[in-house]
């Protein structure tokens, strides 16, 4: 009669829905012609053995949706006048041009994905010891709110973040960041990426200045480029963002910086460079961005307070985040915002991202008010310190004398840098085969190429893991190091 | 001797830190000047009546910090080398330049604010019925990932979302909705805003022309218009929007639409239409964006499925959402890409946002896999289908012959067309005076002035609240209508 129908018994569809979507495919490809009559509903049931009400269920649908027309009497036909695809279309695979942002977000490099297997161990960095979070703490303050009786978690949370969150905050960083703030000018993020977002397309116009540190945050160099801004990068030193070094003709409308523990090679800002960094963004009118993305990650006994604290006219933007003291998959940052700024940053989020979870959001305010988030802070500070001078320990004990790092005692890895005419991919390569994973250096510097360096995360390590970690790659190492010798002199010969 | 510093007891900042910000302040302020002798800490201790290691804390602070530096038999020195702060800078308040985007951010009209204290009877929609959700169900999902032993929430999630989410979901919207895809296209996003805001970035270069819907969805009008698009709004009619109005120079390259159940006025998009959508698009290389936001909140027998599942050439992108049939503070959306968008929007999504929290896509991943999903929605239409029947009920007793509306059994509002000479707003100020919250039409219209109309949502209500809102926005509505009579007169006298 026409196209053959196979119903599948085992299939979770149900029957009536799998006829519905073959005759539909039939009709919309041209097989059954417009009006031509279907079968009746009792003759097509008895060649597929089905119950009749199952093909009248399906007919109904076809009839619902417009593709047939039941007329009393004489049957079921195909709808006349559908305007059909043309089989030319149809075989068209649509390919979107895209916008001139859209060209340079698939012009980026794309972010490295970790290696897969992972290796056995690992020190890739901005990993937490799930360990030592208090899940059982959390699980009770998350089930404080799921209760039917609350009617919080059915409505629209606010924007710019849970007021009491962003209460807690305003408390918590006065205290331990010396960030001076209302909880009004806090705003909850998803990340530090989602602010740095909004920030460069609030205040930066195609081919507008952008300051950054090199090495340093390379998510932000990306997001920068792609925005169309033009990036400069200066070159660090042991005390982090070299304000002399600002080219003299720059005229910058944003600074991105981490003043606490440069990332990804250590080194705090003195005060001389901070306030003189301030002065530099009085001067040219520049807005400062500030990532603290692990200030409360300080192993020492007298930490930097945050620049934000010396800001006197409200040109410090202050990033902090939660994915490093709590876990990653919270997905909740905040940005502290000068006065200025609050009003265009909400209106910007609104229009992009209404905001948090608010059980999330609700549960975090109570850990920190609560206190649970200080005493984590501190068993934190305790466990990643140890790990961090078992590193540099076993660093001592298997590499003297071949590598370099910072000696800031903070954050969550170490950056190594290697011998001038060592080949880091090479170094990674061959830590991976002997199962210890570290991570090149290079994706992090905007110039290239770049001195050879290699970082090494200790958040996600027990002692154990470290020592044995650092005695493989020292093995690593000393081969590399010969081979590139031999390769040397190899070039010499030649 | 130097600025009186003030301690306080009772303060939870501890004194060794009041005595920090109390110095630091004076040294920046110019208060104790560059070169100046500290007093000896056994001193200033005596006169503060402080322990003496307090006030030494104090000045280890400072030194770290950089403030002061000790001489070894000399003293604690204010460093002399900082470039300070003038004064001058000091006083102006920083006030940002902001881009044509971020000018356009603020020339928007704000979004309205929810009038406060809530009305006693509030037909806001969007609301979803707290009571109807198994929180118990929800709170034990959750409770399964919030063990030690899992290191899921340890470490950053996917950015296109959890695959086991994205593995229901696309099961789940296939069988319910008729959309045809794969996991690997669905991307798991904060909401609508978000999906929409990367779409235009990607595919739309300023003044690019979109098509809306007018009434529609207006936080999608506002967000092309600020992206710097032409909108061009298609007046939609009881079948939603009329492909054969689209002007004849159009050069749309996206089209914005909601067929299973036009937003905000009602009414579906019948086949014929929906295959000269695809159409067109086809013709003028455009591409759909279909929002089905209630998509699975049809209380008719047979619902239409989605525009998606017509679309041959990978035109059409999909957007659906938790936050209506689970609950909105949830922040948890999707959308469906066509291939060629897939990597494009991944890409640009890891940019600005790495992605929702694990831990509720996970739970809502088994929330769907488990069968609770399709219990909930049977639940929820079973609710508020009865509700909407009561509101058009109540309707019609209180309010016959003077509005109409949508005859869509769908959604969780209903759209009351007004006599054309009444005022929207005074309607709504009087229901507001008498207790009863609806909202004004005018927002979701792209032109001015708009016929005029309420939206009432019934999801958050019962069905005795319901019939008492009804009846006294009925008593409001008589007493509107006289008015307006009064002034229409009172004008002609003039």
């Amino acid at each position: 009669m026409f196209t053959k129908l196979h119903l599948e018994e085992d299939n979770p569809v149900p029957l009536y829905w799998q006829i519905f979507q073959q005759l539909r495919a039939a009709i919309l490809q041209g097989d059954l012609l417009p009006g031509s009559r279907l079968p009746p509903s009792r003759q097509l049931a008895q060649e597929l053995q089905a119950a009749r009400v199952t093909v009248t269920q399906a007919y109904d649908q076809l009839q619902a949706e417009g593709y047939v027309v039941a007329r009393t009497g004489a049957g079921t036909f195909v709808t006349d006048d559908l305007s059909l695809i043309t089989q030319s279309t149809r075989e068209t695979r649509f390919v979107p041009s895209l916008s001139a942002w859209g060209c340079r977000v698939m012009d980026a490099a794309a972010e490295d994905e970790r290696p897969y297997p992972r290796p056995q161990i690992d020190f890739g960095f901005g990993r937490s010891f799930p360990h030592i979070f208090p899940y059982d703490i959390w699980r009770r303050l998350l089930a404080r709110y799921l209760s039917t009786d609350d009617v919080m978690l059915s409505r629209y949370g606010s924007v710019a973040g849970f007021h009491p969150l962003r209460q807690a905050l305003a408390e918590h960083l006065s205290r331990l960041r010396g960030v001076h703030c209302t909880p009004e000018q806090i705003v909850i993020v998803s990340g530090a990426q989602q602010a740095l977002d909004i920030l460069a397309r609030l205040l930066l116009a195609s081919d507008d200045e952008v300051l950054v540190e090199t090495p340093g945050y390379a998510a932000a160099f990306r997001l920068f480029q792609i925005h169309g801004a033009r990036v400069t990068a200066v070159p660090v030193d042991a005390h982090g963002f070299p304000v002399e070094q600002i080219p003299a003709n720059s005229r910058a409308k944003l600074i991105f910086v981490t003043p606490s523990n440069q990332f990804p090679s250590g080194g705090t800002m003195p005060l001389a460079r901070r306030l003189a960094l301030l002065h530099w963004a009085g001067e040219h009118d520049a807005v400062i961005v500030e990532d603290d993305y692990d200030g409360e990650l300080r192993y020492d006994e007298h930490p930097h307070g945050a620049l934000q604290g010396l800001d006197e006219n409200g040109r410090v933007v202050y990033l902090g985040t939660f994915s490093k003291v709590l876990f990653p998959a919270l997905r909740l940052s905040y940005v502290v915002l000068p006065p200025a700024l609050i009003e265009p940053f909400v209106r910007a989020k609104a229009l992009v991202d209404r905001g948090a979870p608010t059980l999330t959001q609700a549960a975090v305010a109570d850990f920190i008010s609560e206190g649970h988030f200080e005493r984590h802070l501190r068993q934190l500070r305790h466990a990643y310190g140890q790990r961090r001078q078992k590193l540099i320990a076993a660093l001592e004990q298997y590499l003297p004398q071949q590598v370099c790092c910072s000696e800031e005692a903070a954050g969550l890895h170490v950056m190594l840098h290697l011998r001038p005419h060592l080949d880091e991919s090479q170094v990674v390569r061959e830590a991976a085969a002997a199962g210890v994973g570290v991570y090149p250096g290079a994706p992090y510097h905007l110039h290239q190429p770049a001195p050879p360096s290699i970082l090494l995360g200790f958040s996600g390590l027990d002692e154990t893991e470290i020592e044995e970690g650092i005695r493989r790659l020292a093995s690593v190492y000393e081969s590399s190091q010969n081979e590139s010798v031999i390769t040397t002199s190899n070039e010499f010969d030649v």
